[in-house]
């Protein structure tokens, strides 16, 4: 089985690597920072959370959605741009939960996805708490708004598990889905990574590759909620053109320009790094 | 007194945010690799070495040279490049086990001084144990080229202590001088940050002004054993000037070209972003 530091320690790695790499289309990176979310947040977010990521390493049976709040709060313990790396909690925390019951990437994948299966009601309001501290765009029921108090209620009364709030959610929001679907993309963004690394091409440049392709094939969530689902595809349907052309560094430009930042596809790419590095990856 | 997690992410944190700095004139920054040591390298032991701080941090008794060749080997856990966090990781291991003992940074400062002065003959041993994993330049006296295995035999003979290594090395070291005087550039160097970043600049602009700063009024070692202490009183009166008239992307462009990277500023840099970050800095 992994070993909860070794198992922190990648999720760690894999938040620092992948705000590190640039040019990574219209989010922060090494070279951009936002106006009011800078680099260094990131940087104070993924030092702050660690000890949380090791909590859900070490098979003590915390509950996921406690362990979500707690990433949450952890991520401001030096910064205070504001929500660094909310959807990199979700994908990291039941990750390291898995992780901990694993001994091999394969066993991880099956794992995954029986530990979100497993959330409760109580982890369903943990989550909606770990909400309202951050500003985050959701997919939203009407029945579920993250910033209707009332929601709370409907939780308890129809018995919503945390996993059910996924399901709710997976028609409009990739990570929902990821959760619903066992991870697929998670996955299949660290076997691109892996195999572009390994044909010689460097980290960076490899993390890179693997969000243009990603970002191509999946429209990206936040830009769906921000600016509708016509940009979302737009934009993936320019990412594929980018990787071909490689002009990458104006495709950046343009984003930035227009502030449309993938900022799920981002998330989607730190849970496909931590899955990199569990399965070994130096660099 | 300070908490062992805390004074462990104030450690890595610091080592995070000075690789980041940019421009920080000759060194990897976030926006410039050498060759064969890129900034995921940096990343990668920041992420290695948090559990040898926090060791450091925890209480326990271990050997402060023990620690220091742990964390030179935590440094590699991923990263490839080498040598990355030598220097810093000679500053880190006693200012944790200091701030483990201290409920201030007042209290900090008296701590360091007495923690390296409790070192053995063992940590000397040690000590030059991790300097055979790296490819460091050091101040070497003829009897103690680090390099010869003889100096061993010279360290048990003589019975010196690492503190009595530190003491030899002093005249040409200034880490070495840190350690036999009490860390006073590593404080100096957080009072100029805070006092810079309180009065409204950026933590990215505060930690290059530090940087400028102290490299201005300390001939840089690495400098000195590379290319003698000539040119490292040159780039000080460059860096003081750099400083005034704020042309520093200018000066950061001359040193990259000639290879001449001031790295012991780095470790300074690092050690005052511990004790900054410890004494409550957020951004």
């Amino acid at each position: 089985m992994y070993d909860s530091d070794f198992i922190a320690r990648c999720a760690q790695l894999a938040m620092l690597l992948e705000v590190s790499a640039n040019p990574k289309p219209g989010n922060v990176d090494r070279e951009h920072d936002f106006e009011n979310l800078r680099y260094e947040h990131f940087l104070g977010s993924a030092v702050g959370t660690y000890v949380v990521f090791k909590k859900a390493a070490s098979l003590r049976g915390y509950p996921i959605g406690g362990l979500i709040l707690e990433a949450v709060e952890a991520s401001d313990a030096w910064q205070m741009g504001g929500n660094a790396h909310f959807g990199a909690i979700l994908m990291l925390v039941p990750l390291c939960m898995a992780a901990a019951l694993s001994s091999d990437v394969e066993a991880l994948r099956k794992n995954v996805g029986e530990v979100v299966k497993k959330t409760t009601v109580f982890d369903a309001l943990q989550f909606y708490k770990a909400f309202s501290r951050v500003n985050v765009r959701v997919g939203e029921t009407e029945a579920l708004d993250v910033r209707d108090p009332a929601s709370l209620d409907v939780i308890e009364k129809e018995n919503l598990t945390l996993y059910n709030i996924m399901e709710i959610s997976t028609p409009n929001d990739t990570l929902a889905r990821e959760w619903t679907e066992g991870f697929p993309r998670t996955f299949r963004g660290a076997e691109i990574l892996q195999k572009r690394f390994k044909s010689g091409h460097s980290l960076n440049d490899s993390i890179v590759y693997t969000f243009l392709s990603l970002l191509g094939d999946i429209p990206d969530t936040l830009i769906e909620k921000k600016f509708g689902g016509g940009l979302a595809e737009e934009v993936s349907a320019m990412s594929k053109q980018a990787l071909i052309s490689g002009r990458v560094a104006e495709f950046d430009e343009y984003l930035l320009g227009k502030e449309i930042n993938p900022g799920t596809t981002a998330d989607l790419i730190i849970a496909s790094l931590f899955v990199t590095l569990l399965g070994g990856l130096r660099f």
